[in-house]
């Protein structure tokens, strides 16, 4: 028989116990969090008709399209599906077909994989889970949804406890001003854009050739990294300072636009975790406003642009006109759950300790005592308790022992003078604590110690 | 332009927002209640090598692979990868590529989509969301954790609150015994139980023909027609009845585990909701043992057949002896969620009413209290009440009808009466009911009523 490789295929990882209870635990925080402020979860098929997914620009050069494995077979409706590669196409797809249903702003989060079939290599997936939040309005939609972004995930990797990060914003119509009133052509500007949006990731020498060969001049090409380069201790600063700035209409409008989100960033409370920075450009084109990108901070208080941004996102006018022939705009963030896990597990910045959600192993000494075990177990999780069985005859060295690997805290062990005396026992198994009580007392410790 | 068809690939179904919102809430249920039995998330990427699927007995009829939309650019590490069609292949191959970071017996849950190429039809699908539980033990798994899985399924009916239900349970020795008692070959025996899985969905002149071709004659067909029907009162009538039997080592063995099984499930406490039946044969082959499928129960207290089984499972011998070279024991069931949730929809079964997860609705009364508004909404949400501001100048009534339409309860308004006593006004918008006093006051107010 041949021997068969069972390794996930290339590009689709998959995480050991541990590193999943890490995941789960996030994927809690953020859930509650993107609820906290009204947003609602909608899941959206993994398949879409390739077409739409072509029409709203998606990159046919990594598209995965779905075909049965005898083609021979397929009625037409198996064919011209392809998998998604993002929650953005998806969604203008959704808001398009349930547009009556929906009632604006419709504010949704999704969780979920994308496909996208790039080269495997370090840190790039062919699978990935994004977790996105976007706010979709219909004709208008606020500034101030704009401010709401950052202040939500602000408040998320504040409960990850990542240490240091910092949100960068800006708003890519002061850019654009800025570049046409250098005398850029329109039609360079997204090029221009591009090269901005790589400028951290490569040295100062390769974006100057990348400048230049685009034939923007040095002048220009020093101007912009200039004018990026703007800093300042505090976001007032860096506006007042950009106020003097004349650059045209479209730029007036950005920095009015800017000023009002940090505005509202006050009065969110979290200025001090949001930063303007010039420099962030975002390479997406559907973009026409306010942009993000999160950057965790080294210990040093520099950004960590290795790890580059974990969070990104922006504004955007126009989700769905290509569909519902309605122009709606929209802002939205995204989180990369798959690549920024791998990344911190593979750097070893979390360490997974537990495996499973249980807060108490009710051990089984005696076969005998099986039915009062599961009394047990049944009383503490009527309380509230996460609480499993040991089900198995075994030593109670080998129980104990699976409840460390597993990292459970609390082993609760009914015994022979347990049963006659209707007590149990107790043991922590991090620090040995043992005690033995009445059902009750039992219960009342595991809650003030849990 | 060619008008794009913006609907979902057929076979690829999506819920409206009040949809997903009831499909959220019975997440979180089954969710919870998984974890407060000690079972872990896990999730396995989406693809996996066709042969590993194939190996583990996948229908290639069924099978969606991968391609990418060209595939002339192909590197060989895009191809001969498929989606899974269940989560035991990848639980399987997860168990094979983890064991030595798994400690035994293994309790996971995932829950997640699975594709299969079928006929799209009412009620199946080609993408559809499983909710699955196992317990794998290396070498032994005793029949305790059999026991265990209707308990937790009742658990979680009990809290969908979806009305009365029975789950159906069987042993699939005591089958085999009796056939091959009667004299049916081995070779005839997976075709037998194939025919009483499929018995109650078809009538009884099909059931007799489709004995016939088998070459089963109409004696033997009568004795395994009215040996399944066997009936009782209560699960221990039953066992009493089916004790009588003599049908070999077998049937003995299954009567035992079955006897066994019931008896810990009276110590859980479930038995009045799991119903010994015969009739339980579970269509799929590797089912070795214990056998289960739930059913909604009509107001007659007859079993819904046509809705047919909404969560199945059992014990099966060997889940990956071929990918570990180890015959690990297991016990697991499903909850077929896509399939379930679709079809209580279409039958009006379930009415979904909200569309959002918040608790309660800060109004914008004046865009110059947008700095009010926000502070507010920052206090309740800190008390851990779901709150969403509205962000967009409009008027009242109209920020009214949003908060209705979603189903969002309590509305708060500040207006200038408000902001100069620093009061705030609160509406419950079902009951008209309003209330007005200071932030601290309203804070109780909600608390006492959410």
């Amino acid at each position: 028989m041949k021997k068969l490789n069972i390794l996930t295929p290339s590009g689709f990882p998959e995480f050991s116990p541990a590193q999943e209870a890490v995941k789960q635990h996030w994927i809690r925080i953020i859930e509650q969090t993107f609820e906290s402020y009204g947003f609602a979860s909608i899941t959206t098929p993994l398949v879409e008709r390739q077409e739409n997914l072509v029409a709203k620009g998606g990159d046919p050069k990594e598209m995965y399209v779905l075909k049965r494995l005898y083609d021979q077979e397929d009625d037409p409706s198996h064919t011209g599906n392809a998998l998604r590669f993002d929650h953005t196409v998806p969604l203008a797809l959704y808001v398009a077909r349930h547009f009556n249903e929906i009632k604006f702003p419709f504010k949704r989060y999704t969780m979920g994989p994308v496909l996208r079939g790039e080269r495997a290599q370090k840190g790039r997936f062919r699978q990935f889970d994004q977790c996105d939040i976007d706010i979709i309005g219909s004709e208008n939609l606020s500034l101030a949804h704009d401010a709401l972004m950052p202040a939500i995930i602000v408040e998320i990797f504040q409960k990850l406890r990542l240490g240091d990060f910092l949100v960068r914003i800006n708003n890519r119509k002061i850019l654009i001003g800025f570049f046409e009133h250098l005398g850029i052509a329109p039609d360079q500007i997204k090029d221009v854009l591009g090269v901005l949006d790589s400028f951290e990731k490569k040295p100062a020498s390769e974006t100057k050739k990348a400048f230049s060969s685009l034939g923007i001049k040095e002048k220009e090409a020093e101007k912009i990294l200039n004018f990026t380069a703007l800093k300042g201790k505090d976001n007032q600063t860096i506006l007042r300072s950009l106020e003097t700035v004349k650059a045209g209409e479209v730029f007036e409008e950005g920095f009015k636009e800017l000023r009002e989100v940090c505005e509202i960033l006050d009065m969110m409370g979290c200025s001090p975790f949001v930063r303007i920075d010039l420099k962030i450009a975002r390479g997406l084109d559907y973009y026409t406003g306010t942009v993000f990108e999160t950057y965790l901070l080294k210990d040093n208080g520099s950004l960590d642009t290795a790890l580059g941004s974990i969070c990104s996102g922006g504004r955007y006018d126009d989700l769905a006109s290509i569909f519902t022939g309605k122009s709606l705009p929209g802002v939205g963030i995204s989180i990369g759950l798959t690549r920024l896990l791998s990344q911190l597990f593979e750097a070893q910045m979390i360490t997974p300790r537990r495996s499973s959600p249980s807060q108490v192993l009710v051990a089984l000494q005696d076969a005998a005592y099986l039915s009062q075990a599961i009394t047990m177990a049944r009383f503490l999780r009527g309380a509230g308790i996460r609480v499993e069985n040991y089900l198995e005859p075994k030593k109670m060295a080998k129980q104990f022992e699976y409840a460390d690997r597993l990292g459970i805290p609390y082993t609760v062990v009914i015994g022979e003078d347990e049963v006659k005396n209707n007590t149990l026992g107790v043991k922590n198994l991090s620090t040995g604590e043992q005690k033995t009580g009445s059902p009750a007392e039992i219960l009342n410790y595991l809650k003030d110690n849990l």
